[in-house]
């Protein structure tokens, strides 16, 4: 065997693009301008900041446009989509009961539950096997108090997609003042979706799709409204202080203007490398969780009877790169969500997250699939 | 004259570093890998990213070290200075009264008015002439009920050097229970400075000495109570949800150990050129408000009578680039702050923040205030 054939059988297979994705090096490129020579600080008075702000508010309709109409919604920019999360909760509830569901990001989560410790009363709607939330039970919960409903667009654990568009409209028929919140982190440049007048409020965030960190949203429809969560310098409207991000934010602008243009070529190819793992990932071995039209870049399956985490280590060794759940709740060893799908705890246990992005290859997924059976295999024969 | 001297005479001299320095070059190269190959997310189980997350773990006691002992402190990452004021202020002020100035940056100012709307009884010390806190009327407003007391290290419009160490200790003699926190965010790499154990709270921003933006900190004193203020997935030992910033994180280590190590030097440098401001800047229009003993990166000067907005357009169209008081507050013509120390509102309208940066030279000084003093007479003439 030749030496680049060796350099190319260890290449690392990155397939954990749910967590964090390799930023867009080309976007990169084009942002570094806003650290060099436009490192002004947007809100300054001289020409330089002034152009800096115009490019910035450039940015923000950008970004916006590719999934609602700008005469429609307003775009904040935050640090993350944490934070997004955490202002659209932490504004639109302040009385009466918040619904939400039992497959929420933890920044959904751990929010509801500090509201629940504030006094809101806080309701969890049910999931189907697939982790999709049970619409008759989220409207089950939703009454003449609630103030917000906040439901994901795409599971960051299954990739389960929930008709927020529906769901908005069927709250504000029981509720027309309940405000209804979608955390669309892992659907955003990844599925098909424009934002519909019931959706008040939507997180999105940079660098699942290709963006740096340090760069999040917050989308509101026009006239919603929405109070801050970091306060000082009025920046953002007065909506989100502190001195702007800006190359973070440009980066983002041009890592989702990439990644928009190929949505629908790039879901085609994410939608046969999942297939290819469906198809080929040993069924005596792995039990598939994720639902069929789920978001093809989350495919969650589970070697039930194995832990995830010693498989992932020996994957890890092997060099292909995969997810446990999510990346945020990996101090827990069972799933909050993957346990609110009705999985026992031995399919909690064996679960590992595969997430594709644009740049995995088939080739890739061919071999980590042979690696991955062939690690299953053999720790279901050391565990005997 | 040579095509050269002409681009040298054009080069633009940047005097705002007090509102974001530019990037430091070298530590941008430092960080980039964290963009490119080490781009892992730092909460994920494969040892890809658990060395990413040792690698932010030595970043966080480095950044520490340069301040405070990390067997007393700790560093918790925020995504900017005014995310780690916002989270001191809501985290330490639940109940009581708080205790502040007339002199801070609005991160504080702005938080302390929600939290007045939240029921708590907010006090705001005195400023003398200079900007800096009346500590007599800190202590005077401090009582048992106080929750938390909150003075600015060094302001951010005229560079006043609030003795925090000593009124943190006598915060305590009067009442042991209150948290004491300070916005170190322009003293941080500037001035030299260690915490002591009477401060509990601290907060640095990257962006300040050659950090790009997106990382900003929360220090605290251990086993001192503190509440998120972003929940989600507990990065942060849970203090601080979203995913780790590790680029801007990194570069912030990288420049900040840069401009530590230069510290001495560099204020001896930006003193001279504080110097050659003051004894060249022309008397009859311009009046120092900055004390002498005031953090020589910042100088605030009035052109009593003039407009400094004007001024500063002016200065602008030279190559000249400074600020009016905080960029922050550039909506109101009036500084807050400089209104605080006393000063009619001709002196307000007139002032000029000039803020260096150890990348000005002396050659830059002295073509800025040529062309700040004929600006000047240029607009009185006009104006007259």
């Amino acid at each position: 065997m030749s030496f680049e054939a060796a350099a190319v059988l260890y290449e690392m297979i990155y397939l954990d693009n749910a967590a964090t994705t390799r930023p867009d090096e080309e976007a990169v490129g084009e942002a570094l301008r806003f650290l060099r020579e436009d490192f002004f600080n947007p809100s300054a008075l001289y020409k330089e900041s002034f152009a800096v702000h115009k490019r910035l508010d450039a940015a923000r309709k950008n970004i916006l446009s590719h999934v609602a109409d700008p005469a429609q919604f307003e775009l904040v920019f935050t640090s993350c989509g944490s934070e997004a999360d955490n202002q659209a909760l932490f504004s639109g509830a302040r009385r009466g009961n918040f619904v939400t569901t039992e497959g929420e990001h933890a920044a959904i989560y751990q929010s509801a539950q500090e509201l629940s410790r504030r006094g809101i009363d806080v309701r969890f709607a049910k999931l189907d096997r697939f982790g999709r939330a049970d619409e008759a039970d989220v409207l089950r919960l939703v009454d003449e108090k609630t103030s917000l409903v906040s439901v994901i667009h795409v599971n960051n654990e299954t990739g389960a997609v929930n008709d927020v568009a529906r769901l908005a409209a069927k709250v504000k028929e029981k509720n027309p003042r309940a405000l209804f919140h979608a955390d669309g982190v892992q659907a955003f440049g990844k599925i098909p979706f424009r934002l519909t007048k019931n959706i008040d409020f939507y997180s999105v965030s940079a660098h699942k799709i290709g963006g740096v960190r340090g760069a999040g949203a917050l989308i509101r429809g026009k006239s919603k409204n929405l109070f801050p969560h970091i306060f000082g310098g009025g920046q953002e409207n007065g909506l989100r202080s502190g001195t702007e991000n800006t190359f973070a934010i440009m980066q983002f602008e041009a890592a989702a203007k990439k990644k928009f243009a190929a949505l629908a070529a790039d879901l085609e190819r994410v939608r046969g490398y999942n297939l290819y793992f469906r198809e080929n990932l040993d069924r005596e071995l792995f039990a598939v969780i994720s639902a069929e039209d789920a978001s093809p870049y989350i495919l969650s399956v589970s070697a039930r009877g194995l832990r995830g985490e010693v498989l992932l280590h020996m994957l890890d060794d092997e060099g292909v790169l995969v997810g446990t759940g999510s990346a945020c709740s990996s101090k827990n060893r069972y799933s909050r969500v993957i346990l609110a799908c009705g999985a026992d705890e031995k399919t909690a246990d064996g679960v590992l997250r595969i997430s594709f992005s644009r740049e995995n290859t088939i080739a890739e997924c061919e071999r980590a699939v042979r690696i991955i059976n062939a690690c299953a295999k053999n720790l279901a024969e050391r565990t005997k």
